[in-house]
């Protein structure tokens, strides 16, 4: 028996999310069945996270322990053979037996493209969330800062969840231009649901003037969902790095 | 009347090129529709050239004469609004009667992209040409360097076109490298059929050992197309610049 832990991207556009749905295709779904078609065999394949319909990954991490005795080297490229264009396995590794993608995480990075042009990009489609009016990145990435550090994010977590300990570190949260493309990465040890496209409707709420500037320290205090902006699209969301 | 020009952007991917056709899809024909819709009129739309299936574009310009008298600043948004969102018109400017987009074009300049990841990148799906194996970007760009001037470009057109001239001018030619991303940039007064696609098979050619290093100027000297590399897809094509 091996543990192999696999490293992928993927365009979230035409899939549920990662995790296995009853109806709807899904990156999880694909792999097993690719990874069954590769080794002759039915493993559980476990993810880092969840991730939800629309949202992509740059890097998403998952094991399989398997006695499939195929070269780790030569795993990606007989997977991405049966994988849809949209999934690519780009590494293989062998990894200790109690390596678990999920509980081992130390954290995880994630980045949201807004496409801040006057008219619609086609290239940005379903990559970035569409979002035409003034946004001053320097000011946005003033007001990022205050989210750095260990707080309660009960205000920036979905009202879906019912997890109870809503304490997270941000280590880092910043906002860059080029060109019409605002990129924002938020690095931190765990995200509650929404959390990240919570934080950038924040984010544009204070450039729109619906939640004053300089005040998300006090929004975090609130710990009330109803004083953080709105959950902006799954679109523009992708994981950036795992951290183990 | 008046005389407009249009700038635009596609992503070219699901259509049969600029040019409407009988049987199938055109970036012509949906601006045509769309103006219909905007304006209650049926005009001509000029394109500043053809583009082939598959191929996208940065800016791509037209021009429509029309007595439609809505403000040029109101036109892009109303034009969008009829378009998919494949199709972005972000300029329109009125012009003297007698600018023609395709006679009045000065030169145009195209970019090629090349993903050169060792796995196929979903980002890139259709966007550029997936190619795995090892390419010298500076090497290239060396290479790249000998298209540049006054040729008769025989050897980079299609066998298809029955243009007699194939005399033209590139200003310019390089190839640079940004990580997994090679981008191809070829100005020039005009362009044959094919020719940048077949001006970057070449360089490909190359690279791969299939056309000796240096040899570009016998091959352009040969006016023979069998010296050249392949056509390459037209996925990775796009019109970056017009010039007037």
């Amino acid at each position: 028996m091996r543990n192999l832990l696999l490293t992928l991207r993927y365009d979230g556009t035409d899939f549920h999310g990662w995790q296995v749905q009853p109806n709807g295709d899904s990156i999880q779904q694909r792999l097993t069945e690719a990874f069954r078609s590769v080794s002759g065999k039915s493993e559980n394949i476990i993810g880092c996270s969840r991730t939800d319909a629309g949202v992509h990954a740059n890097m998403f991490c998952c094991n399989v322990r398997t006695d499939c005795n195929i070269p780790a080297e030569k795993i990606p490229g007989a997977l991405n053979f049966y994988l849809p264009n949209t999934i690519s396995v780009y590494g293989c590794d062998e990894v200790g037996f109690d390596f678990h993608a999920r509980y081992n995480a130390k954290g995880k990075e994630y980045v949201y493209l807004i496409y801040n042009g006057k008219y619609r990009n086609p290239f940005y489609e379903n990559k970035a969330l569409f979002y035409p009016y003034k946004l001053n990145a320097e000011e946005m990435n003033k007001d990022a800062k205050d989210f750095i550090g260990v707080h309660d994010f009960s205000a920036f977590c979905s009202a879906d969840s019912d997890i109870q300990d809503k304490v997270r570190e941000i280590y880092d949260c910043k906002v860059e231009r080029e060109g019409d493309l605002i990129k924002i990465t938020v690095s931190g040890n765990g995200f509650l649901y929404n959390m990240v496209r919570i934080i950038v409707g924040t984010l544009i709420s204070v450039q729109s003037g619906k939640i004053e500037s300089g005040t998300v320290p006090e929004v975090i205090e609130s710990r009330d969902r109803k004083n953080a902006g709105v959950t902006v699209e799954s679109c523009g969301l992708y994981l950036n790095k795992v951290f183990y």
